[in-house]
């Protein structure tokens, strides 16, 4: 998906309807800057239902989280003896410093290989319907066992490998007794994702946005609101909705195709309908989370931007739109949770703790 | 909107992509018949994720669901003292015998006075994001006070009016101290709408298609889960999405403007980004709720799905493709909740309670 796709000409549809169409905000000349166009902007908050404030942390019943728990999953999401050469954790590609992301189109897995598709942020993650780009894991438990054994990425040999090198490190061992009490083998590969999991249901982002949610008509400036408001004018949040405005799987190309190679969820399933299908990426940061789409081809947001407008909505969308849509997407860069970013003390390894194997 | 809409030439949007586009469900030719192109339909879960079973009832924290309000409410819901010339009810319009709805284009109301929009289905409504075709409630309960005090409607002369009528009658104001424990005077206009709330909230209708997002794959037949894939497949849950398949407000003629003399949400709010936007229906029951659109125009169902996917999505369905779809609508048809359905005997009046007032 190169720049040639944004000139290439578009045939929009509303061409077709004719004089007597009813006027769309889409077709009304904008106002010729961002600033003249977001005097007394009034945004109508029932059309904010689409949308939900981030909660304090996302709960699942099925992993209750607790102080322990969340404690070995932050050690195990730094620690690099989770990779083959030791030298890539979790953090490696989504950084918590950076908004979650490596900000590079893909990122250098074990021996510097270069994996098929952009970094997704953790943060907000646990605000997605469905995980990976192809939502091939249903939560972020299921995900976090994935990147760990990929050979282009952490390249562990095995889970039972993983589990032996854990095994070897005297700390972990009473981490994971501690946080799964009562079991008589606390540490298996599923505890581990367990743990992982519950660390990242507390990596949400609030922002000014949510303040706007919950009724603070202040939170925004005008040129957000301008922005919000063409934003749904627009008709953005049919896919990006939810606290994480986005993550549910959709097709890219609604209405007008798009031209990719990677075919998304069909180069997993091989089912027809899952053709282009991806999991929308949220939102939250995407400021801070370029480059952007699925391969980290696009460099400029506003580039980002106008291509879905085309692709999922079939508008052209002007500059000043674009850029209006830009301001509100600033809205919604968050804080991070200061008290998770650090890098925590690692359990020091024991005498069988395996070496680097940078084979 | 007559049926001229359908077929006026509609420039599709994906013609102007040329010979090199990727290939699209929508666009490749679907096999003669419906039962045909039935064989062997397997479903991607993962697409799932943008739907939700129905649960028991929907739960509101602000109105907490006892039987005695439910019980109260379900009076309420069928009193015909509650309209003017005490010949109209809730069920009058949402008549829970034949699946909430009237099927009238627009009900008749007071004096047969003819509302300007058709008359939504009460089953599932827990479900919605916002109430009424223009988002102008945000629950069930600010819903339930509109159709009593509209003149075209129930038309009630005033709130005061209808909480003396119910005062004036010895069964309801029981009833009302048993619903609303330790208030001094629970017949209030708020408290009628409560009760009217928690009733609505138990009319959930679940489905066959309740049975297959909840793992089991035979619920639905091979002719309804192609139905669901061609559903998938263009989008269609791009909007009708979560437990009601609909609920949140989105513009009506997103791609390809749609022309009505009724603008939706901007005749109420006047705001220029309100222009056409309407609540999403639900689809559960949509294939008894007709007829359809918030007009009531349309009065073939195939018709309606081919219209959406024209003015929602850019695309042109093929018959056996609207076909496939009506087959999965079939499967949101669900069972009445029974206990529920039956006019209640209701408290006789008082001396005082005003008589029927025709004028």
């Amino acid at each position: 998906m190169k720049f040639k796709t944004l000139v290439r000409p578009l045939l929009v549809a509303t061409a077709a309807v004719g004089a007597t169409a009813v006027a769309q905000p889409a077709a009304k000349p904008s106002p010729e800057g961002v600033a003249t166009a977001a005097q007394n902007v009034i945004i109508d908050r029932a059309l904010l239902t689409a949308f939900k404030a981030l909660p304090s942390r996302f709960e699942d019943a099925k992993n209750p989280i607790t102080a322990e728990k969340v404690e070995l999953g932050r050690m195990l999401y730094f620690d690099t003896r989770l990779s083959k050469n030791q030298d890539l954790s979790c953090n490696s590609c989504h950084d918590l410093n950076t908004f979650g992301v490596d900000n590079k189109p893909t990122s250098t897995g074990h021996k510097k290989q270069l994996g098929g598709r952009n970094s997704p942020t953790v943060y907000n993650a646990g605000g997605h319907t469905t995980q990976f780009w192809d939502g091939r894991a249903a939560n972020l438990e299921e995900q976090a066992k994935g990147p760990i054994l990929n050979p282009v990425e952490m390249a562990m040999p095995s889970a039972d490998h993983v589990v032996a090198t854990i095994k070897s490190i005297p700390g972990y061992v009473t981490a994971f007794q501690k946080s799964f009490p009562g079991e008589a083998d606390p540490v298996t590969y599923d505890n581990l994702a367990k743990a992982i999991g519950a660390f990242e249901r507390q990596l949400v982002t609030p922002s000014r946005f949510d303040k706007f949610l919950g009724g603070d008509d202040k939170a925004l400036t005008q040129v957000e609101k301008a922005g919000l408001k063409t934003f749904l004018d627009q008709g953005c949040q049919t896919c990006h909705y939810g606290p994480a405005l986005g993550g549910s799987l959709q097709k890219l190309g609604l209405v007008v195709p798009y031209q990719a190679k990677d075919q998304g969820r069909f180069d997993l399933t091989k089912k027809e309908s899952d053709r282009m299908v991806f999991r929308v990426p949220t939102l939250r940061n995407v400021a801070k989370t370029g480059p952007w789409f699925h391969d980290g081809s696009i460099t400029e947001l506003q580039t980002a931007v106008k291509l879905m407008a085309q692709h999922q909505l079939g508008k052209q969308l002007t500059d000043t739109d674009a850029k209006q849509i830009l301001a509100f997407l600033d809205s919604l860069t968050g804080e991070l949770p200061k008290g998770y970013i650090a890098k925590p003390k690692l359990p020091p390894s024991g005498p069988k703790t395996p070496k680097p194997d940078p084979t």
